[in-house]
């Protein structure tokens, strides 16, 4: 049988390894936790009950997600939380100091810069470049090829996007991540169109939806957002 | 102890097994997996890491969700993958080579057609018919009662609803779930009010509060979604 | 290493707890629970696959949280169901015949009255006071420091929201956490600023943005939300 080829560890209760994983003695431990082939994990790292890091990547059928070519491995910075439930994927590398919160989630090849939080729920698809300091609350979502800045705050709910298409998109045409400026701020529930620019210290106000750039230190609002100052 | 009873395999690490599980060898196995009794497992699908399948239903005191009658078992095509975190409840009938990603739902009676994507964290309430090639991404939901045909594409954080009182339904008023014809699609963030039906190929801007039916390819946008073409 | 401090447990398979547990014989347990020490569960309740119970607090480095204190246990009342994967954190405190569904999260020093239901991949943060017979719909988000009353009804996919500064809060500057008067009702989608109070037995249309106190009995609706009726 096929398998993720995972052992039961005596470490702590229901703990799960692949094989070559770096696991400190100094990380604590929560129960059933998984943690796949290849992790890295920094010393005073927390892993909670169930999280699951290094996750082999599944694609669908029909994902226009690209493969995995060359993952080597997946870091857990040291110091950093992984909440309950959460689930790390293969080939991430998630800075110092971070929280990964309860049921938040983490794609390949996404990078995340030191004391950074994605918040309870929140998502982090795959092949993002994410700051340090950058704070995203419970339930937001960074879309796939996104770069985000340092200090980047995203409230509760905020969905970005990056399909030009809306799921019609031929061979030619490139998913468009949104580019968030230093120290943005998008406030609840916002929604950001594919390919957006925040500029720095801009401010989106709760409910916007995007369908413009927004030039630094500007405040939009509305549907569709308007520059109101 | 009233309880689920699971037994424990050596099939995979953590895996849990209640009675008349048919789980072929070709399926790949994560660690801590949790399938539950009268589940029916297709060939070389992939149960990831913590994934519970078949779980009974549990309903609310106040919940208007009729009592399961019959549930017959829960079916997970050949070639679907189910992934880490993810719940699929009894009497749910997902087909062939499907995707439900990470951390999402799907509930009792609803069947789901063959190549067909439940996105991370995305939720199938109970009692839909969902078609074949739908695409939902990350965080959507298909609210109980709803009809989904071939090849739509929900994005990230759409939000149907079915409940024309809003929390105050008397006995004889039904829920009302959303009728989503072929290849009609929905942007994100898109809210529909109870009963909406969105026509053939028809698209829903990011954002739009769509409080009419859609007709056949049209596009609505705005909060409320007015055509404008 | 530091730990969890977790023990098997052989009342059911893959079953957690920590020191101190109550657990009663009528405790109906699925595979993989972690129950952590100091929880007091009531009789009859259900705790299901994967959940986990009495999680210890973890902040991020940053957090405006206030650190926990004087923790004194977590509870679960008599008749409650918890669903797989959801997450309850140490110090919350959850009626009798609840629903907290699968995926859900609960946080600190919360408290949930009788009969209320947190839907499925629902969330409720830490110092929130919610009443009785509550019903948050699916994805539903109730913010920090928030006070909901008797009676109120969530829709999918609401969003609270108690930072009136949007993450550049001083120390001397509190977050506001909502309030929502008895029997009040918030259709899906809808976002709230900072501070909202919604009036007794309001409605607030699904997809509004509300930016000013709400009265009793008013309906609101739009971006920003104004008094129709």
């Amino acid at each position: 049988m096929p398998g993720a080829e995972l052992t039961p560890s005596e470490r702590a209760p229901g703990l799960l390894l692949g094989k070559g994983v770096e696991l400190p003695e100094s990380v604590e431990l929560g129960g059933n936790v998984v943690v796949h082939a290849g992790v890295r994990v920094g010393e005073g790292s927390r892993l909670q009950d169930g999280c699951v890091i290094g996750k082999p990547v599944a694609l669908g059928m029909r994902s226009s997600t690209s493969l995995a070519t060359g993952a080597v491995g997946t870091e857990i910075g040291a110091g950093t939380t992984v909440g309950s439930g959460a689930v790390v994927v293969e080939g991430a590398a998630i800075g110092e100091r971070c929280v990964v919160a309860d049921q938040a989630h983490v794609r390949e090849r996404t990078t995340i810069g030191d004391e950074s939080v994605v918040g309870r729920g929140a998502s982090v698809e795959n092949d993002v470049r994410m700051g340090a300091r950058v704070r995203m609350q419970t339930g937001a979502y960074v879309t796939a090829w996104s770069v985000v800045e340092d200090d980047v705050f995203l409230a509760p709910g905020v969905m970005l996007t990056n399909d030009p298409t809306a799921g019609r998109r031929p061979p030619d045409v490139e998913l468009q991540g949104a580019t968030l400026r230093r120290a943005c701020r998008v406030g609840a529930g916002a929604v950001l169109l594919p390919g957006i620019e925040i500029g720095e210290d801009a401010f989106v106000a709760a409910g916007a939806v995007v369908t413009h750039d927004v030039p630094a230190g500007a405040l939009v609002m509305g549907v569709p957002a308007r520059v109101v100052s």
